[in-house]
């Protein structure tokens, strides 16, 4: 089977040094202590070397948010019904959701990609949003995946058609302009799924990687990580194969997510990861694509204990560190005013020259 | 003398416990897990504490950026020249300074109050500014303070009169609708000055509440903190009087933050602290004012060694960690839309009953 793995390069290029060297250089140009911005700097000199050139706006940043349901959610891993996944997208269309007020205050553009979700009402139509609400993307996959703890989540090709769908969700966001893509997820279950993810991929234990998610108590905690456990024990991964893991014990909406940051990265638009599940898809992503940590800015660290794990093995350092665990690309859509900034202090700020103001004495 | 401080209560109430309760009861209800936003749930609660009710917005933030020359720059403590001050002034009154991206970049109004900065061109007319740069409000105490190292800063009398201004430039934007004050500053050599006021008013020593302000090297730093231990062991101050420890060591920028501060807080208005020498103000605050860190938000941890000790003595956790040390309000101004992002979680989210969404299993 001829998949878009095969006709896309999978070497994405290395940061741009060039680029780098010469915002770096503007930097200290300007009106301020050298290195005085810290972070802001450093987001900065990251943008421009995923750019190929200094960044000075974020004019048109979007957030994606890939929803599905899982198998697994019917094995009480999660404190929420699986049916909120569904009732969650809805909400996103009409506007209330966190995401929306985070992508509004942002002024980011907010598209939602039904890539698996089960039951939800109304057909298979035309995109639809409402003006406050989220714009939705119907690429529907499968109506969610099966139950990981009793055999593969996905076909091999269902995970390979859900990477694709999710590239084409992003691709045609660029097409229409967007210059920064900050991707999120839906999908009562999911933890579950990104944990044995990472589990998997990294060899870390299971417990050391698995959190609380929406908020489970104790008992279901322990039921939990022993589910993932044997699922993991099951399944037998093998963690060169990306593409394999993601079908056994993925998601529809993680496989959307890898492939939304491939394509985002190809293009060299910068992706911003949320938390820990956006974190998992990046990472199986860089089993499939060289120099791919690059083309990443991660938004925050959750309090999700994998998290931190991921994010130290794609060696990102993150913006926020806010206790967030929602998902849905809250934290991502919360970082995007700092990275606009940094790109306004490139493109808006006086020099010592222009400005007239004395050097170090 | 009557001053100011005999005319206003100092007895500012605690924060409103009611309307923290409301909040969090409000924010329980939302489409989303409870707690989830992490810390931007707390700032939302907070908020409410300070307003005396749920806030949804923040609609229009201001920030005041308090300005002025210090004697003891003559010394060589700073890796600037003291003219670097006024022709900053000027930087942001015509624009082009960090400050003014970032407060553009967050929707925020600037304003630049000249209350001690020595030799700036041009007469004390009314405030100006243009289009895109700062307003500046002319408040001059004196043109700058004289040399810590050698006798008081300032008189008593000064001191409070910078107090006065301060606590007038913050009442004149809440009366024009400001429903949130951020607080910045600039003055070559201050860092010294904060140095000395904190470990005056903390006992810690002058080496761990000493750092490397706009970028000295090693020998200055030294002298830096030979000075300040001179200076302290000179004034022999008193840890109960903020107002002779402001007078022997302070600044003029100093006072009308100090001023600002108190001024907001006693109008429940919140205040966003910026980096060390905002800290150092707020503690000597904390000494003319009952529950005072109630109504304060900290934007952010810099890199100044002794501004962590300031955050844990005024109780506060920072939003933002990005290894600032520029000062000018930018660190304040950065965590403005992550502020505005808490109030309108709870100003426009839809509640699980509004968008029929199931709550936990």
């Amino acid at each position: 089977m001829t998949t878009w793995l095969d006709r896309i390069d999978p070497d994405i290029p290395p940061a741009d040094g060039p680029a780098k060297a010469a915002a770096s250089a503007h930097l200290d140009q300007l009106t301020k202590p050298p290195g005085s911005l810290g972070g802001l700097e450093t987001i900065a000199i990251r943008l421009a070397g995923i750019r190929g050139r200094p960044v000075t706006d974020i004019e048109r940043p979007v957030v994606i948010v890939f929803a599905a349901d899982h198998g697994v959610a019917a094995r009480g891993v999660s404190a929420y019904p699986p049916e909120v996944t569904a009732q969650m997208v809805a909400n996103f269309v009409a506007g209330g959701a966190a995401i929306n007020v985070l992508a509004r205050a942002a002024g980011a553009g907010l598209v939602v990609v039904d890539i698996g979700v089960a039951g939800t009402a109304g057909d298979q139509g035309p995109a639809t949003g409402s003006a406050s609400g989220a714009r939705l993307v119907r690429a529907r996959v499968a109506p969610g995946t099966r139950d990981l703890s009793v055999g593969p989540a996905m076909t091999r090709d269902e995970a390979l058609a859900a990477i694709g769908a999710g590239r084409e969700a992003v691709l045609s966001q660029i097409a229409e302009g967007a210059d920064l893509v900050a991707v999120g997820e839906m999908g009562i279950g999911n933890t579950t799924s990104a944990s044995a993810i990472v589990a998997a991929l990294t060899g870390v234990p299971v417990a050391a990687v698995t959190g609380r998610g929406t908020g489970v108590d104790d008992p279901a905690f322990e039921r939990k990580v022993a589910l993932i456990e044997a699922a993991l024990a099951m399944h037998r991964l093998d963690p060169r194969d990306p593409i394999g893991v993601l079908a056994a014990v993925g998601g529809l909406e993680i496989g959307g997510l890898v492939g939304a940051i491939l394509g985002a990265a190809a293009s060299r638009i910068p992706v911003v990861l949320d938390g820990f599940i956006t974190g998992a898809a990046a990472l199986l992503a860089t089993g499939l694509a060289s120099n791919l940590p690059d083309r990443l800015i991660a938004a925050h660290r959750s309090v999700e204990p994998g998290h931190a794990i991921v994010l130290d093995r794609l060696g990102l350092t993150p913006i926020l560190e806010l206790d967030l665990r929602l998902g849905e690309g809250s934290g991502a859509a919360l970082a995007i005013p700092i990275i606009r900034a940094a790109a306004r202090i490139c493109g808006e700020m006086a020099t010592f020259e222009q400005a007239a103001v004395s050097g170090p004495a």
